[in-house]
């Protein structure tokens, strides 16, 4: 079972719910029931946390709060994983506050499943944490790791750390004492990438703070919607036979556009938590939900959250906590 | 006369030169004479620095180098800008080292002139500090829109803090302390921006740290790249038709190609030096080293260097010195 919560996306609970359904997947809604007839396992839960208000603030006053109910639902075991096209700070404050971190894990991260010509790359973190320590970095880069080969398929992922230059000694103090940790591991890890790796493929994983890696994330967006538009406007103002050769490339290009949809790979995760937790972007329509739900489901059967808490303890890099006491469903 | 270094560039030293006659300015060449013959004023010297060499290491140990040589010709005054097409950080060095700061700047700014369909705007900075404090970016700020103010000749330039949300509460505690320090000043300051706003002509000016400008830099290369790539690749290899189509728009596209080149704007700049500095990409042709001749040229006869003095000293964003020795070519 796979809590949803259907507030906050931009089509309405509705949308959410219809998209749940197509994943096939057996689920259990959070929303306001009188928007969500004909569908089974609904919650009543109007009440949603809007995307201004401060995101913990908002989870502690709101108890009855759609994406708070069914983060407890999750945390409770009436459903395996989470599943939230609502905003992304609601969600994490939800999700981090019940379903709990891994124990020894220090800071949750949003991971950005990039779909990409070359296949679906991960960008951690994408926004969770702005500042981070080396060590959550490394972290990061562990659990990105897991998730490539648990549910993605990938073997072997390889693992870049974004930076400033390829070099060693390239990037800040912290940047490069990450390095250092991720070279002595078992990680397939490939050292410092560049901003031009993020979409070309070159890595697997690319590991960064959550800073960077938000501006990174919208910057590819951007730019790519930039470029698109410019040869567009350029064709259509360019005479008959320009206009002509864009009609005879929209097939092509249009599906392009789609294999590039973010809503194929389903949007991102938060990864480091006790159970997965997806979030859908907003702007996602049934089908980008439907993926959602079956990467929420993938993620429970591939054993993701097992997977990795095993990764991060053989690499030694969980935080000291007290023998024995690692946990990844406690 | 503008001081060219002709060593570093992908096509050699010739290719420099030719582009520096291009321009049509004074120059003074500094690179091996025997690549440079048929040129006026060239000051003989093979020597370069490499870029896997520590830039401020290799700049002490080889003054000799056409680098350093040409540098010290802009701070001698037998030259009144620096032009580089070789390695970033050896400019840096030398240019910081014997061209000096302005009197109360904290660290200079590597400033990329990108090329948009709106028109270019400046990010700042692109990659000379990758830890910077508050007052580092409001100097930054105050320097990206002195520059776009006297030398692009945009009026009352929009500037935009790069950060993780536009709402004034999103980014780290640096950018927070920054925000509010720009928001008390007399810019035309934007607030935040986020990441998509770097090719949407949102802003003129974006501010940000050397590591995350830098990334985003490459990223909006890399992305820009790798949609154009996909698009090509795709219309080829769909059939006869959207192969006919693709011939169709190749004017209008490879134009558009052109008129986003780089080497359009001349590269990127060194702000916060007693005198222009341009660094041209390695990768330039004629055209594009022509181009930085001419904004390092523009930026002279504009007062780029002795405006900026002014719009920190008036703002109050210089670094505490003694009272009455803020200078501008001391």
């Amino acid at each position: 079972m796979i809590a949803v919560d259907c507030n906050g996306a931009d089509g309405g609970p509705a949308v959410v719910a219809e998209g749940a359904r197509r994943s096939g997947e057996q689920v259990l809604l959070f929303g306001p029931a009188a928007e969500l007839t004909g569908h089974e396992h609904v919650v009543d839960a109007p009440v949603r946390i809007l995307g201004d208000e401060e995101p913990v603030r908002g989870v502690r006053s709101k108890p009855e709060a759609s994406i708070v109910q069914a983060a407890k639902a999750v945390a409770d075991g009436r459903a395996e994983a989470l599943v939230s096209a609502g905003s992304t700070g609601p969600t994490l404050a939800a999700a981090t506050l019940s379903i709990k971190r891994l124990r020894g894990v220090h800071r949750p991260a949003i991971a950005a499943l990039l779909p990409l010509p070359t296949g679906p790359a991960l960008l951690l973190d994408a926004g969770a944490n702005t500042e981070v320590r080396p060590e959550h970095l490394v972290q990061f880069a562990y659990m990105g790791a897991a998730f490539m080969e648990a549910v993605v398929g990938t073997e072997r992922p390889r693992v870049g750390l974004l930076s400033v230059g390829s070099e060693a000694g390239k990037g800040t103090p912290d940047v490069l004492a990450a390095r250092e940790r991720l070279e002595q591991g078992d990680l397939n890890f490939a050292g410092n990438v560049e901003g031009f790796d993020l979409t070309a493929g070159t890595v697997d994983v690319i590991v960064t703070d959550g800073f960077t890696g938000n501006v990174a994330l919208k910057v590819a967006e951007g730019a790519s919607r930039t470029v698109r538009e410019a040869i567009r406007d350029r064709v259509r103002s360019a005479g008959p036979l320009a206009m002509l050769g864009g009609l005879l490339i929209r097939g092509p290009v249009g599906r392009l556009r789609a294999e590039f949809d973010p809503e194929r790979t389903g949007g991102a995760l938060l990864l480091g938590l006790r159970r997965p937790v997806v979030i859908a972007h907003g702007s996602f329509g049934p089908d980008g939900i439907a993926a959602a739900v079956s990467l929420a489901r993938r993620a429970v059967d591939e054993r993701m959250v097992e997977r990795t808490a095993g990764a991060l303890e053989r690499a030694g890099a969980l935080r000291s906590v007290p023998a024995g006491s690692v946990a990844t469903n406690g």
